[in-house]
């Protein structure tokens, strides 16, 4: 990460951000839209850039013109971070973020303060939305479309940056399970894997993904999600279980880079000899996102839904379930990624794809009794079809030679 | 991480918040206690235990009995990770999640619900209080003390955990400073230092401290501040920055544990010859540390303002000013830690510190012309005085042989 990066993307994205929001807010008739939140509020990171601290700040839009507030020891990096004007608020309170939001406000208006119709999003804040609605006239709360949906090419660069070191992490498990030697246990009823002596369990196998992450500078945000045989079943499994040889191993990583984007990338894997169910499954799944990938090529104007219907159609002709089953795929194809991990659009939803979507392509199979597949690729949508910011392959075997991938991260 | 964990802390710890919980919504009067949010919500994730997903979820507590509405895909892990009821919310949205809290509300509550009168927290979003405000008589919002600044022993372990890991982390960046060699810039006007041939950067030591936190089960939470000379008066730099010989390196560790707690250590050191200032200062900031210390061997009882006036007595005594200041110590002498990086109590408060309060201890020095010192320690208050979960050394000179402390994480 660049000192501020402001100097790679001045002032125009930031300005094309603030222009849609005050068209946004003149569409609603409101004199100003006001936002309250702290670093972890993925809308004021995408309206301010800045990483801010974890305790309420302040953003305000009136005509255009964005004021940040942010709290006095974090000023200097609210200067680098954000495209518009900063002021110094001392108090870390929401409701005081929101009293110094009024300041601005109140000199930035050109009528009186308690005349204001004042636009909010429906996070905001209920103790900051009642010190606003206070001092002005209406707090009207609308979830209007930021456009965060449509990325940029600065974002999308940034995204095919962090699922770059996610490739990395994947390649450094995938050589993880290529090492792991099979040896009977000692309770002798199964077999287990072992990895440099002890038994490799999803929680190594996480440090060792988690490692390699941060040695390309990016976040694994707690979303190392791996899961062994039954544990695949459970979509979001970041617990410690056993790795046994012939069992479905998944690993779906989503880290963040500096700069707030996130990648997605699953792959499954089965050390050592592949059973019946594993290896139908696994080309069920593979040939679902195929099907998925299809329907993709038709770009921008492609209904969302179109691109779910085919993966889900593929697996039926495998005798796979969808929808609110217990064994099968029971969740979506895709959803929207950006700075946050999941937002719009889904592709389970009716309107069209358009170009600058983000999304995952991501088909699985769980049997909670036998295990999980999923495969998940990272595109971008454009006018003519995608562009997958994917280049990992899909083997169900781990490949001892996909480690050359980070041979740069040795010490 | 275990992977539910739930057996090494059953119901118990977890009742005594919901009962804590329930006598606060009692005192106010309150029929119920509501709360909406998300993964990143902390006073959610403490009430809940539940790491949860990325978008908003509610949580209901009627007369101590407290039920979460986990979404669908997330309720196995809800059910191994909150100590209640839980019951499964199949929509993403917050106003939906606040829908759901209703449909509990009314099941719960022995009268009709559109008499009850509901307490809920400040954070909440504000879509989620108007559309339970609709619903019910009224929505009190309160900002609660849930009990979060005294913490248990099982919350003492969790934060001595990951306070181990940081130390691990500051070991490595100490090995990476002290195996660092001067050399003189191809531009001839300063010199440099460089390790493994390239020049060193604060990111370059970032990811080397990350990676080891990575192996060590935490995550550095997007919290590694690594200054060198001027950016260190930067009191949240996570940028990039050439790490000059003399000049001083303040890392400023606070990763998260798999259970949602921090830790937090600051070191400072210099590479090469130490000059003048830069041995002062570090001097001066050592001993405000130990006088702040020496406050806080009073224990329970002890005005947490205290300890802030010793450090900053400490350090005018050499000359140091402090408050809002452009040279000096321009923050306070330390905060509470817990589910949240930043939480109460303030150690500039005027109330009495208490038994289970987890604090840092962390004067500093800055000149944004020469660079900036400052040394942390997490303590827990105790009766009789606190206990250090910190044992790291405080030298200014990095020591090759530190090392060893992270000599198990070395592939």
């Amino acid at each position: 990460m660049s000192r501020d990066g402001s100097s790679a993307e001045p002032n125009r994205g930031g300005n094309a951000t603030f222009e849609r929001l005050a068209d946004a807010t003149a569409a609603t008739g409101a004199d100003a839209f006001v936002h309250v939140g702290d670093r972890f509020d993925d809308d004021l990171r995408y309206l301010t850039r800045f990483a801010g601290p974890d305790r309420d700040y302040a953003f305000v839009s009136v005509d255009g013109r964005a004021t940040l507030c942010a709290p006095r020891l974090f000023a200097e990096q609210a200067k680098r971070e954000f495209p518009g004007a900063v002021v110094p608020a001392g108090e870390s309170s929401a409701s005081s973020a929101a009293g110094r939001a009024l300041e601005v406000l109140g000199e930035r208006l050109p009528s009186p303060l308690e005349d204001a119709y004042v636009l909010a999003l429906p996070s905001m804040p209920a103790g900051a939305t009642r010190a606003i609605a206070a001092a002005v006239d209406e707090v009207a709360l609308e979830p209007i479309d930021l456009g965060r949906a449509r990325k940029t090419t600065a974002e999308r660069d940034r995204h095919a940056f962090v699922q770059r070191a996610a490739q990395r992490g994947m390649a450094r498990a995938e050589a993880v399970l290529a090492a792991a030697t099979a040896v009977t246990a000692e309770n002798d009823w199964c077999d287990e894997l072992r990895w440099r002596g002890d038994p490799l369990t999803t929680e190594r196998l996480r440090r060792e993904v988690n490692a390699v992450l941060a040695r390309f500078g990016v976040r694994d945000a707690g979303n190392t999600v791996i899961g062994a045989g039954a544990t695949c079943a459970d979509l979001h499994f970041i617990g410690e279980d056993r790795i046994g040889p012939g069992e479905t191993v998944l690993l779906d990583l989503s880290p963040r880079g500096p700069r707030g984007y996130y990648a997605d990338l699953t792959r499954t894997f089965v050390v050592g000899e592949v059973g019946e169910w594993e290896r139908r499954t696994y080309d069920a799944v593979a040939e679902a996102q195929d099907a998925a990938f299809d329907v993709l090529r038709g770009g921008a104007g492609t209904r969302a839904a179109d691109v779910h219907e085919a993966a889900t159609g593929t697996l039926a002709e495998y005798g796979f379930e969808s929808g609110d089953v217990d064994v099968g795929m029971y969740h979506g194809t895709g959803h929207g990624v950006g700075v946050s991990l999941h937002e719009a659009p889904s592709l389970s939803s009716e309107g069209p794809l358009e170009a600058g979507h983000v999304v995952t392509v991501e088909p699985g199979v769980y049997d909670p009794d036998r295990g999980g597949v999923r495969l998940e690729d990272f595109v971008v949508v454009t006018d003519d079809g995608y562009e997958n910011l994917t280049a990992y392959p899909c083997e169900i075997e781990p490949d001892p030679d996909r480690i050359e991938m980070v041979s740069d991260t040795s010490d």
